[in-house]
């Protein structure tokens, strides 16, 4: 029986195959994700992978439904696997946004689900580190976000040679589009041709310009020269005191958040706030009016480059100690050291049932431990025998100091 | 817009109402599962929680569909919500038994799913703990896993007054009615009515053995008698010796393994290595076969009980640092000294825009963090002025100390 299309096992090391996922990788970058929200002071939230379909639809409206994972429940509700992280949050904030101080800095790191029919072995799942500030709309709550979005990359070792954020300016486009166009009901189709320019080739993008009322020529001088306008300005200068200025990077190609799986630049950033803001009011029936800024980062592509650039820590040998068993009267003493030691928080293991020494020994190995650790009874006395298996050293200690000195050598 | 009943949405702290549930007591919890896991040498694996309905009724029959949540999906493909986490671990297993040196021990924290139309304001969906050790079906196997249960509460500060964990035995009880009964047949209906010992009234239980052939009395007897059977007495006698003897207790009322939401006593272990084993042979249509124990424990019960007991840490006060910005002048030198201090490790907030010392004073008195630090420019002299909030004690140390200042004091 084989899983579904377009989803993942993890599994834990060693990989069954090259492009097996892992849940030890995933862990730690979780971890990682975790750690920088905590350092800029994000609080963590989640809601349910299932939604009410209408939880999207309001938002995109019904054109939305084609890619989400949607079906009718056994209550006959129209409902969708989670798609993104944004509605959640404005429902959740909606709710109970007086019982939070402004600015509120959440993020979440939900699994995120969509269907297209037509889409063969990609994939309907990812996950993302999803990070918000509500109730300040400042440039100064961009920079802060941007800068998160940094140093959860950094916190992996990606530096500046591996990625670069590019920065985009709805308002740029804004002003560019008015100064040329005054059917505002254009707007949508222009940004989509935009948002296109990078995979479509030059003659389709000009002809659908063209049919705006644009230039191809035009548009790409304004992309290049990219001058940043008032908001992006002030982004910029903050990062650049935090000393993060050269992991952005003005890009007018820019238009949408960061893309839902889409080839190697995986790394983008795009000023949504009046569009957030606007989420929060359209899903709490317009009772709640709040500023919102976010960005999301999926694991799919991160996790592909840091394999391919060999950042991913070793996750074999994560176990301190083996305890051997020689003999089966030793068991119940041994299990009592086993205790000793878990409760001083070492990572054990030992024969379940037993085993010749040689074949213990062997089963050590392959664990990849760091200590052996045997009990010994001479006379009266109860001792362990520990072995570093690096050295090859050995040393006896007393029963009840065992845990306290392995303690000390992990 | 509100959530589908059945479902969680998980909240940062404040909690915005008494029974909302917390993203950070749920990190908790699961961090502390995952620490005990690794104490034990589990390794962490996990599943898409969508697989085919099929992977259900394999084990389970047609019947077990009325509790699912199933669907069909936009293929055509009958699916279901994940239900269990074991037939996904032996659809897993299945696929890459050979990579893995036996016995394998792995762990799962998954969120798992049911639909029962008649269910109202009951949850649909939970977190479960799951533990399973492959490839060795000793009564070592069982003890070792009854061992990472206790421990796994212990981590979370329950002691032997909260909780116990309840034994009982498939083989005591197949005894048992293979003494009275020829009728193998009649056995799944005979555990159907003992499951159901404690719920029903005696009148119910009564009628219902009788049909079978067995009487109320015998099978109460042989409950409160309790005599541990030859598999039961190894486990004793391998926790007795690690010093957890005093949690657990037989109880041969216990037929299923962990219930599902039902009731206080959430602690519970059934002997279902038969069981399991049958899983993985079936799933890999009968290619693999090897021996499985393993248990689940959900984290609903477990968060109520955490909180009635008192029992769970505070989760206000994880920030570090407050950074006061008093004039717009020392924002650049201060957004320097934040990001100094993320990179030391440290939690840090900020104003993120202008406002009146005494507003961004409360602020971080509100964010319960111990210290506040503040950029000073006297003369050429960069400095930070640290105030501990609780002595309210200052100094002021040169600008490139302050991150280890600051650090060292945390």
């Amino acid at each position: 029986m084989e899983r579904l299309p377009g989803f993942r096992d993890f599994y834990p090391e060693p990989l069954p195959a090259r492009d097996a996922w892992g849940a030890e990788v995933r862990q730690y970058i979780f971890q990682q994700w975790r750690n920088a929200a905590h350092r800029y002071s994000f609080r963590e939230y989640d809601g349910p992978p299932i939604e009410p379909l209408e939880l999207y639809t309001t938002k995109s409206g019904e054109e939305i439904v084609g890619q989400l994972y949607n079906f009718t429940d056994k209550g006959d509700r129209a409902v969708a696997l989670r798609a993104e992280m944004t509605p959640t949050l404005a429902r959740m904030i909606a709710a109970h946004e007086r019982n939070y101080k402004k600015p509120i800095k959440w993020f979440a790191i939900p699994q995120l689900f969509r269907y297209e029919r037509q889409q063969k072995g990609r994939l309907r799942e990812h996950f993302q580190l999803n990070a918000d500030i509500l109730g300040e709309a400042a440039p100064a709550a961009d920079a802060e976000l941007i800068a998160l979005l940094i140093d959860s990359l950094r916190a992996l070792k990606l530096s500046r040679e591996d990625f670069v954020v590019r920065l985009s300016s709805r308002s740029a486009w804004q002003e560019f589009f008015d100064r040329r166009c005054a059917d505002r009901a254009k707007a949508y189709e222009f940004y989509q041709a935009i948002d296109k320019l990078e995979r479509d080739d030059a003659k389709q993008s000009e002809q659908k310009l063209a049919t705006l009322g644009f230039s191809l020529a035009d548009v790409k001088h304004f992309i290049e020269a990219g001058e940043p306008a008032a908001d992006l300005s002030a982004v910029l200068q903050d990062l650049a005191a935090r000393g993060l200025g050269d992991y952005v990077r003005v890009d007018y190609g820019v238009i949408r958040g960061l893309a839902y799986y889409t080839g190697v630049v995986f790394e983008a950033y795009d000023r949504k706030g009046e569009f957030r803001a606007n989420l929060v009011r359209l899903i709490s029936g317009g009772k709640v009016n709040v500023p919102a800024l976010g960005f999301g980062m999926g694991d799919v592509v991160l996790t592909e480059l840091l394999k391919e650039r060999g950042l991913l820590p070793a996750f074999d040998s994560k176990l301190d100690v083996f305890c051997l068993i020689e003999d089966e009267g030793s068991r119940a003493d041994s299990l009592r050291l086993i205790q000793n030691l878990r409760d001083a928080g070492l990572s054990v293991d030992y024969p379940l049932v037993a085993a010749k020494p040689d074949k213990q020994f062997k089963r050590a190995l392959e664990l990849g431990v760091a200590h052996t650790a045997r009990v010994e009874r001479v006379g009266g006395d109860l001792n362990v025998r520990i072995k570093d298996l690096h050295t090859r050293a050995e040393k006896v200690v007393g029963f009840e100091r065992a845990a306290k000195e392995l303690a000390g050598l992990e």
